[in-house]
């Protein structure tokens, strides 16, 4: 396993855990973070033995977001030229945006588990992900309005798609923190546990119960809601079919129909 | 009226009531099942005098899904190149979507009453109706990733748009079940009643209502909201002014005008 | 102050506060309504000072919709060449939509404090604002279907994307009334409060905490989000990072950076 | 091969040739006529001996366009409710366009000859055709603006992407003649032939050629250049990418590549 | 007639003749320009006796594009703010674009006569038209690049889909000149006349043509055409049913049909 | 500048040179030929220095297309399981559309020189290119089909946009020869030039022209023509808008107007 500065990455019965792992910067997203995690979602891209991955936070909280020594290097950068400074401006936020891309566009579920503080980048990081839990003691935060600034790397985009269209913008505009039960309400996670180590348990637990699935079904399953948020109906069914034309001549399916004949748990190549 | 193999349909009082048929397979779609309710929709989707749809199942339960008969036999079809199988698989399939795209685009409201499994394929159907509604003993599951398989006719592009994208995925990955209160809570079906019987009788109400509404509102109204589905808000703007451009001359709407300012129930034509 | 007729504006400490004015009418929606509404947010849209717009309206209720004199003149003037007809109703429909179009084009965000009957048109209306809000005693009602007509100002084409599609059918059907408990579980507003005062005071409140923001930040905000609502993720993620391109060098983000550091307050120009 | 009114179709050397055979009426489209080409496109679509479609028309000029008895015919049922007269409208002009749409679906490569008239109607149709060409003596003309119409089967839709914008629109405004040489020149047609003996000759040559090449390898050609028309080139990529997963498995491929190696000609199955 | 600063407007036959009058400042478009082609469009456009608008430029020249002293204001009136010099300068444009989208909205055809330079804006101009029309000595260039900026009031939005791409981006990057036979061949213009005289009589001539259709039927094609544009085929073939169900209600039709018969030319009403 | 294996790659007064440089395999894309394509367009891409790239092929023929050795050992990497398969191949296309992607979304203009064959892989490859010009034996051919397949590296999502749409299906589904002349007049090249030194000079001093034009203004103008490709015309609006909020403050605009103004040509920085 590759080491990172900025992440400790584990694989184990099939389960990538991906953690970010700067606790006494609160998590936040320094240089190496943002390249590292490119990489590192590549990586579980294109393992067949990495069938699910689990994204946490080490030490008190999930993560604070951008690191802002970050932000003020970046400013330093520019030059005289607005034009030209734009031109600069611009790639630095598409290649920002390209790591949590990595995350978004990851064949194999990303489950995240949130704890203690998440907030700014925080939230473009877990809006990216497929399925999100938190503990009770977790405080969520739109927090780029109070930069001055539109958040840039994805929630605006994505999370108007996760929660109600309304708390959205009056998240958005406020910056306000949410509490755990209302992040279960709105939408934004799935489920509320006690305590950090009930949130890890019962996020591995989910995980396990993914990676024994068909991971030719789960796939195929994955890219279909993700083409769902984007595409008509209409596009979504005339693509699920041409992509099980090939995928139903798979032994997955046979696998599957005989374990279901004979009460078994169907094994199923990586 | 017709005499169906897989359903039982009856009208009255402007309700076309189409009953799934065979409650000793759970309900099971068989191959008349896929070919009837073809039929069976165009009929009420043609037939002015029915104006609502009440979908249910008989028995029990709603449904079990498609009938693995089935499967095993649209396999047992399969030659030895992958490419011709994967074209006639893809028609199967293509096939298999156009039954419930015939519920999904019918011009009159299909209510859904679910009692007991709704399982796979029956996810599928009730997610092409336009409202569901359960008793307190129903179970959902999208099992299809239990076959190994992707579901293919109309889960994974119709459900994101009805309860949230992250509880979504969830159920898809897992195919975990899902009980009546939880159905309610993510969006799934509008109202739980305590039983069957009360289940029937409130979905038929409801019916009843808007069965005495204009037809020509009703239909304009399920053609804009299934608009905008996938269409822009512009466009929408757009299609409804266009739209309506012929349908404000219809008589109803006088007789509309009328019936309120004498505080009188209107009557409507079919 | 421009005087209007229909409303009552005022503009303090960056809020304007646009008020329906017709409390012996319900604030029906008449022809002075429609053509002023257009002006007041074009107004609110261009001048700097205005940062937030909450919209009430005056009396025991927010409105009854459109004045039903407006639609019986709007018929009289009908000849008796269907096609002609058609092409006039079609640019009244187009119109009357721009009023509130202006609502939802305005480039700051607007909160609509609701309380009593928000009924017809006042469905429409709230659906082009940002946030909605409401006192214990509101009553929603989708109230087009009962005058034998689909409506046609906007409910149909922006509900579905603020509630869940199948209670959106069920009320657009039916027409019934939904209480102020059932809309904030829908997601049709994101808080109750228990009076008018309290509505009025929440509201106001909010909007305060909006406005102190830096209006570089709120207004991308909200190009943002609206511009989610009808294009893809990458389409919005690309739009973004070139609207920051330019907004990156503003003056706020460092204001607030510093402010931030020094633990202070930012104070942003208009 | 079964017997039709409005046409007559013989399949020989893996071509149909379609002929519309109402030579004495100018091959005007009739209610036979719409019926029946749903069916014949439908056998076309569906057979896998046919490769390659030729439509051509029976006597001296290609078609006359809609029947005027049938559009008679269809203002003859309308009645007093101008809501309910468009709600009958609207289904029958779907229905006609329906026909047409069978051929645009047609999964084979439609190759229209066009001798004389091609007008009104006649435009529609070869608008829904892969390729067309004609002889010498051709006239084509967007006639239906002197029926006091706009084209509702298909020009105003699919002709603005074959030939130039600008001239699209001088047309559809004035429904002039084109003559053959100016077909060739807008990409109206891809060839003009001197006489209509060298006309057929020259569609049946390619449609000889077509017909000999991978029926896996067309079908995959013809549904890339359809979706090309209406997605993103992303989209298209994306969706070829999935089709060629399964194809590219078929025996067509290495069949081809020995052929190529071994200078041969390839055989393929249907 | 109103009177205008830098056009001349007539109507007669039902042909509004627009001519921009500035032909000592080779019609170069000044704040006047921007101001009043919008009033002039909106009135075309709502004035049923205007059934087609023909525009041309007065004197030697079309126009020589933006008047550069209108541009040296704009930038006159930037602060130091980036941030809010960016929403200020994207205001502007916003503007300046929905000068040229009211000739684009406008319901009638617009028929554009040019002699001489038509040069920069000139271009975007006549790419808002429905047909383009030109005299041998016409001289078209997108001059914007030599202006060290991207053109930014529709040229690059809208000629894309009138002349091939390949020429398009060759015009865009050098700003060279295209004679009048190269812009004919290129689909820019439909056809060339000798000389400024039989320029003008041939347009007026198309334009009378167009005037004696019904304005029903030329009123939706133009709609169809702008429509396909922009959409799908099947949304197109929806959208023009939906339309002509109303339309086809008209008395066009039938004067249209018994003309026809009795080879008489039929009259249509405003 | 780095050495390459397939390529040859050279930087001289603003404008990239690169070369296919595997003139005794016909220029075939092998392994090599798809990786470093990928390099070379980053670095053109993100080096301020270069204006221009002019692609082209060393010795008699552009390209042959993709390297058969290459297709042959894709498909030796097939195993039994087709679903596994499928997988495999779907993602060893999307890395080949990769390579061309490269090409079709580098920020500065790519101009394709062409002589001799020109086959299969070379038409996907120089469809992703801005223009394409042309020698006098220049031999165009949609080689794939002749190979079994559909092509699936941008041929038939890119070439329908730059070619007639009825040209394109005969071109595709025959594989036949077009030549120079053909080409230039159904617009997949825009000039032709007699000889191969003709041709390369033609296009270099072409390339010096851009290059010579504001980087800024060149990068907007190309950045919307290819936005325009696959949005709408009021999308489109709206970004330039945006694009130009930032880009008209640049120093580009001012230095443009006082050489204009000074009859000089101006110099933009890189």
């Amino acid at each position: 396993m590759t080491e990172y500065k900025a992440f400790r990455v584990e694989l184990a019965d099939k389960i990538a855990h991906v953690q970010i792992n700067r606790p006494e910067k609160l998590n936040a997203m320094n240089a190496d973070f943002w390249k590292e995690i490119i990489d590192i979602f590549q990586w579980a891209d294109e393992t067949d033995e990495v069938r699910v991955v689990v994204l946490s936070g080490a030490g008190k909280h999930f993560s604070a977001g951008i690191d802002l020594a970050l932000l003020a290097q970046a400013a330093s950068h520019l030059g005289k030229d607005v034009g030209r400074n734009a031109r600069a401006l611009r790639k630095t936020i598409l290649q920002l945006q390209g790591s949590f891309n990595a995350v978004d566009r990851c064949s194999k579920p990303v489950l995240a588990a949130i704890q203690g503080y998440c907030i700014g980048g925080g939230i473009d990081l877990i809006s990216a992900c497929d399925m999100r839990y938190c503990s009770a003691d977790a405080q969520f935060s739109i927090k780029e309005i109070d930069m001055g600034m539109a958040a840039d790397v994805g929630t605006l985009q994505r999370l108007p798609r996760l929660i109600g269209d309304g708390i959205m913008r009056e998240l958005a505009y406020t910056g306000r923190n949410v509490n755990a039960e209302e992040a279960q309400r709105i939408g934004l996670v799935n489920s509320v546990y006690a305590d950090h180590a009930a949130l890890f348990d019962g996020v591995m637990e989910l995980a396990r119960q993914i990676a024994a699935k068909s991971p030719i079904a789960i796939r195929g399953t994955k890219e279909m809601i993700g083409y769902a948020r984007d595409h008509r109906v209409e596009d979504g069914l005339e693509y699920i079919a041409t992509w099980n034309a090939a995928m139903l001549q798979s032994a997955d399916l046979q696998a599957a129909m005989m374990a279901h004949m004979s009460k078994k748990t169907p094994e199923f190549a990586d």
